[in-house]
């Protein structure tokens, strides 16, 4: 994820993108409200769409047609990396996307992307629910005028593909490896150069050695793009990309005028919406990432202990210096650097206890 | 979880529960739809009232009281474990519980309890959506003559309270310990002798001897009954129950008759609860585990790896030997297994590896 959609989508774009201003407000007709959402992705991209179709579909379900929003693809409105701005304008009512698109606008946004070593998935739904995060999230969101629902999420990312072998960490040096957002800045801080490359191109690119390496999403999709042929390792785990939430963003005032029956109805369609992305990237991973070895003969790679722990401590500094930032990203660093510190120990004894134990070799099932 | 709720919710009953074919048909006033909801719990019970009492609030504030759905404790309409057959007989439209408590009705309800070494919440939920697990539920759920919603999740939950130690597998011969369902009987197989005991004559059984250990929830629950205080160890991880899905069901004609924004409502509101459940879960128990330790000196511990092995090697045979049960228990069990060969290689790989990753010893946060 990261910048890379954007890119794609903004070269797709051309000039043709409406200014927000001169959008109209919210249209209203015989009682019913019209919004239009935009997203960052283009219509039916593999799992980013599936989150703002569900929203756009469940709340015209729900609300009996009263509420109808019309979903449109990356630059039909608005030029992607615009998005925010067209939205906080009025210039339409809501946006679909992901927080590392906005962090150029205001670095706290940067804690809602997953963070390096950080929490994962489950753990990040309970810190936006119990930990503080939603409130945080809607301060951080307001200041940029709109208000924020959780709308998707990934599982654990990979931690890219690879045409060198990564044995040490000082394997990492002089590599030049397609990355984004904190990752990007631990890969520096490594001695490897961060390259910035849409989508589209990392395949020519890693065919090429214009790049060595790439982090791109997952099997799935990483698979649709073939990566599997142009490179020779995939590595893991995704120590950059535990999770990887979506965010569904609402003008401020849109969302203040709507009534309580279909503020709720947003809600609950984005809570849905949330939960049913991780469910599809977790299942069509599983099915790929079993394809990728079985019929594309793909080598799956791990990363050692002594790399991994490097790196988490690069990362643990990286972070602690975007926590330092401005006063949010002060209160955003240390609402979820808590919550880490106190979920950790119990995942660690549950969650992750409970998967090496059923790691073991005996013979259960099919 | 499993029947423990059902003996203390039945003790309180009484024989005051009204015969569910004794009751009223859906009302309907004014074009309004008024249904009932029972739970197997007693009101404001941690963390498992909150996905019912979630339903109940968002479907009335997201219809705008079009559909208001009352919510009644244990045993205020009909006895806990008659609730599946009141609803089912329109007694009233629905109901809340676990699927564990219909599993003596037909024994393939069992699949969607958390089975001993099975499916993570994160794997039974992509199940749930994208590996057939609904559909299957539906067909099951509907041969009691109900609709079948997931609503509500718990994460790993821990491997129970003991006052002996177990340091192999031979340490359970002989050991009385409270537990239920596909656990149970685990335990019977090793050597241990599975004891059923309500809820709340637990803390009593342990300080008693009466039993040696005992199957809870998790530390969140176990603390606010005080077993802490009459028991010596807490043994992680949770082989017997790695999710813990609840269940909200309705009256299939009841279900059939609603309107279709209704129906997307009730679907969005369990949506919702099941995940935002889930989220309590984990962020309850996250600070009950430190608090068990850091303020009541609480020594947690892990079964050994032979130990482990040992269990997951008979908790495979004994749920082979659920599956066989009749035409439908094969089915669930032949989906669920596939789903967890072609899933189990991807967690292993993206969340199981991260986490051990991030588990390593570097400095990081606060």
């Amino acid at each position: 994820m990261k910048r890379r959609q954007f890119f794609k989508a903004a070269g797709a774009l051309g000039a043709g993108g409406v200014a927000a201003t001169a959008l109209s407000a919210p249209a209203i007709s015989q009682g019913k409200i019209q919004w239009r959402m935009q997203a960052t992705w283009r219509e039916n991209s593999p799992l980013l769409w599936t989150g703002a179709k569900m929203v756009s579909e469940m709340v015209e379900k729900a609300s009996g047609g009263k509420l109808s929003i019309k979903l449109y693809g990356a630059g039909e409105i608005a030029p992607p990396l615009q998005l925010m701005d067209a939205v906080a304008d009025g210039g339409l009512e809501m946006g679909h996307g992901y927080p590392a698109y906005w962090a150029g606008k205001l670095p706290a946004v940067q804690f809602f992307t997953p963070l390096p070593f950080g929490l994962t998935t489950q753990e990040q739904n309970a810190w936006f629910r119990f930990g503080g995060g939603q409130e945080i999230a809607d301060k951080i969101y307001g200041e940029m005028g709109v208000k924020f629902l959780p709308s998707g999420n990934t599982s654990v990312q990979s931690a890219g593909w690879f045409n060198k072998e990564i044995n040490s960490i000082d394997d990492y040096k002089g590599m030049k490896i397609r990355s984004g957002g904190l990752g990007a800045k631990v890969l520096r801080e490594i001695g490897a150069t961060p390259v910035q490359m849409p989508l589209g191109e990392v395949p020519q690119g890693l065919q090429t050695n214009a790049i060595d390496g790439a982090d791109f999403v997952g099997p799935f999709n990483d698979m649709a793009f073939g990566l599997h042929k142009v490179a020779k390792f995939c590595y893991w785990p995704g120590w950059m990309e535990p999770c990887g939430v979506l965010d569904c963003f609402i003008n401020k005032q849109a969302w203040d005028d709507l009534p309580d029956d279909l503020k709720t109805i947003v809600q609950l369609a984005n809570e849905t919406a949330n939960s049913v992305v991780l469910s599809e990237f977790v299942a069509k991973n599983a099915q790929a990432y079993q394809t990728l070895q079985t019929e594309h003969g793909v080598e799956m790679k791990f990363l050692d202990e002594a790399t991994l722990k490097t790196l988490g401590e690069v990362a643990g500094k990286v972070i602690a210096e975007a926590g330092e930032a401005d006063e949010l990203s002060k209160e955003v660093y240390t609402s979820q650097m808590t919550f880490r510190k106190q979920v950790m120990p119990y995942t660690n004894t549950s969650e992750l206890a409970f998967m090496k134990a059923r790691g073991l070799d005996f013979p259960y099932g099919l």
